[in-house]
């Protein structure tokens, strides 16, 4: 590696982090503002702190974005590192075996050495900072010979409505060769995985409503269409017997990837189904007729249940028809599927199966189309060697089921590609309660990074 | 009438009803537990003021039983009274108008001499209050010429789970010639109707089980099954396309009705269904093929809704699978459908549907069976005279869709039959937000009972 980290720097750095996730930067609550902006500032001064020529904190319709950078030399290639410091709502808190914005190291069988627990540990504060140590120890070692610029925003958890904006608004700021990215995992850190995709998001939110007023379930119970009823019916239209999204059209525009290369994919993997199902606790797997439990995480669209909610949720009965039920559903994207054509057929699907007696709001909360790492690029190859270096192995190329809608964007209004270089693992429950981080991991990445800014300076 | 109320009392009865509804008395919510006891208090108290020899409060597992009687002569008839003082839970709190614990009287276009809105203000407080205002008047006016028993529950909302012992224990004491209820409805004051019938009632909770935590829908996606989405495929599969419930022999005991008696009911009753769909705010009726509006409500067996939960209910958005997705659901029975083979047969066929990717636990929460009031007795044609006295005009008998399942229980324990004479309107929102119950159907209520009582103890 380039530089190595002390035994001070380790705890000093993992020090820095546990105060970093000690915001609740809920970026989906609206009563968290002032923490974001607080988290905001938090970050803008651990940039200037870390070495960075300027840094400030940019006020946006929602939560702000930070912006720092270090230019050594203008005829150097610059990286742009892309994270957020906003996070998941905790919820549901019971769950949590320690309080969520109050982070604890445990030992874990995966993190032998150690794991942070804590609410954005890995999505997504744990891996941006591994970011800004990494380029604090080249700053500090002098030998960091490429311009580095950070953009950490604070709402990648509810859409990045924000983002897009400013980035049309400051292109020649946010000029650059490649866009770095620590927001994905890999298998192990044995034999680690690239991530060389990611699926788009279509994320849509139903309201059914039916009669004027909550009703008594026996005086009306048979006469008129409950909404939680018909929630139901509408929810398991979507997806039928084979496990096939049912919304005509949505298909179309699916590239089907070749056999070969599907099979050279699974062959190259470490996936291994047993342990997947044993690690969940499930007796099977379920999905898409026609592909494997690697293939539908990955390669295929889904269509999934974010949650659901009408009538009487309380302890004991109560015999009531609700006049509303809702569901938040959202859909993971293939490449070609775009989510805002999607978002339409999921509406008009909906609207063309409903009966008479009930009425539907359709709402549009936020997507992304799906990307894909070219292989041939720079980056993607400094991305392998960097790992190589840091593993003593290539890394298996795979791609992710996750959605980072704003890659795709960058590549559109910033003509730039992206490097996704996480360090996560599946089983750190991201977006679940007991979120961690391996501090191995932590230090691994600070690792990575380096190595990649060295082969991407040379 | 037997004895006018005078504007003195109206004023006095009105006042304390008021008092009455102020209790929270909800027997779903163990946290309300004290307040059930109080009411019960209240109660008992109100008994000896109004005229009873004795009453006492009596301790159960649950919330207690009040028991308070007027012994007149042992000659006589004697008229054992039930209803209960707990009420439905209030939720949703936002769509109250007004506090549902402190009432206010308000003028609606169905009640223009006011009505009480408060959580109890129908079901069944109001209700129960005017059988011991009838008893007061007549004991006060020397006219009483039967023996009354009031027997003044606190869990009916949550299933009575602890009447049937009280019962079973005290049928000496509880001996009678009938029941006397008044938890139901009416039509309209002007065309009354009598319930004659009433629908049994099956109250089961679903638990569907996936993974051992809540996922990220990215990652996860389309590899397990969600227990959301399954959650919704085994509710959608629970009725089919015509409206017909799915269990299978669910339908067996059903009694199917003469079709030319079905002719009958429907001739007499005053149902209009367009004034039915326009009180609800809905385009169209839904329900089992081959019936009409009234029949779905009243003589065919049903299954709805009651709650549905689970993964993420927050502001915005948020990807996650979640383990865990729950439903309450109830069926409503008719002649002869048995109440606990009907919680078996749902249990059952849940089990034999769901695949090995998920597991459910199934919770029985209470039930009862469905009864018919026959229409040679007595006590049928005392209530047909004391409506008749009221109005000017003879009751339709119609069979109400609503469950009050201690009333079979009371036929087969004690042998006694029981009159349903209730005065509540459809659309007095009962179980709903922004419960009412008219002043006057309070006060003519009053009137019909002491008629009842009258012509019971000739």
């Amino acid at each position: 590696m380039m530089n190595k980290i002390s035994e001070e720097q380790k705890k000093e750095f993992l020090d820095e982090l546990l105060e970093f996730l000690k915001f609740p930067s809920i970026s989906a609550d609206s009563s968290y503002k002032d923490d974001l902006n607080r988290t905001a500032d938090w970050v803008s001064k651990s940039l200037i702190e870390a070495g960075c020529d300027s840094s400030e904190v940019i006020k946006t319709k929602g939560h702000p974005i930070v912006y720092g950078e270090k230019i050594v030399n203008r005829e150097y290639p610059t990286i742009l590192v892309y994270g957020h410091y906003d996070v998941q709502p905790p919820d549901p808190l019971d769950l949590w075996s320690s309080p969520p914005f109050e982070p604890v190291i445990k030992k874990t069988e995966i993190h032998p050495d150690g794991a942070i627990f804590a609410r954005g540990a890995c999505d997504d504060k744990g891996q941006v900072y591994m970011h800004i140590k990494a380029f604090q120890l080249m700053v500090e070692n002098n030998n960091l010979n490429c311009n580095v610029k950070f953009m950490i925003e604070g709402e990648e958890e509810v859409g990045s409505n924000n983002l897009e904006d400013f980035i049309k608004k400051n292109k020649e700021r946010l000029d650059a060769d490649i866009i770095l990215i620590s927001d994905t995992g890999l298998s192990n850190l044995k034999n680690p995985t690239l991530t060389v995709g990611l699926r788009g998001l279509s994320y849509m939110e139903i309201k059914v409503k039916g009669p004027n007023r909550d009703l008594h379930s026996g005086t009306y119970g048979g006469t008129i269409y409950n909404p939680a009823n018909a929630l139901a019916k509408i929810i398991s239209s979507l997806i039928d017997e084979e496990g096939k999204i049912t919304i005509p059209g949505f298909y179309d525009d699916v590239v089907e990837i070749d056999i070969n290369k599907r099979k050279e994919i699974e062959s190259k993997s470490n996936f291994n189904e047993d342990s997947f199902k044993e690690s969940l606790g499930i007796n099977d797997v379920e999905g898409e007729d026609g592909y494997t439990t690697l293939e539908r995480k990955s390669i295929r669209p889904t269509l999934d249940v974010n949650g659901l909610w009408g009538g009487y949720t309380g302890e004991g009965s109560k015999t009531v028809i609700a006049s509303e039920a809702s569901a938040k559903i959202s859909m993971r994207l293939v490449p070609n599927q775009d989510w805002n054509k999607i978002s339409d057929l999921f509406s008009d699907y909906i609207k063309s199966i409903i009966p008479d007696s009930i009425t539907v709001d359709i709402i549009k909360h936020h997507g992304g189309s799906p990307y894909v790492t070219p292989e041939d690029s720079k980056g993607y190859k400094c991305a392998i060697n960097a790992y190589k270096d840091t593993f003593g192995i290539e890394p298996i190329p795979q791609k992710d089921g996750g959605s980072i809608p704003i890659v795709p964007m960058f590549d559109e209004v910033l003509g730039l590609k992206t490097i996704l270089m996480g360090f996560g693992l599946d089983s750190d429950s991201i977006h679940s309660p007991n979120e961690h981080y391996g501090i191995r991991n932590f230090y691994i990445g600070i690792e990575t990074i380096q190595n990649f800014y060295k082969y991407f300076g040379e």
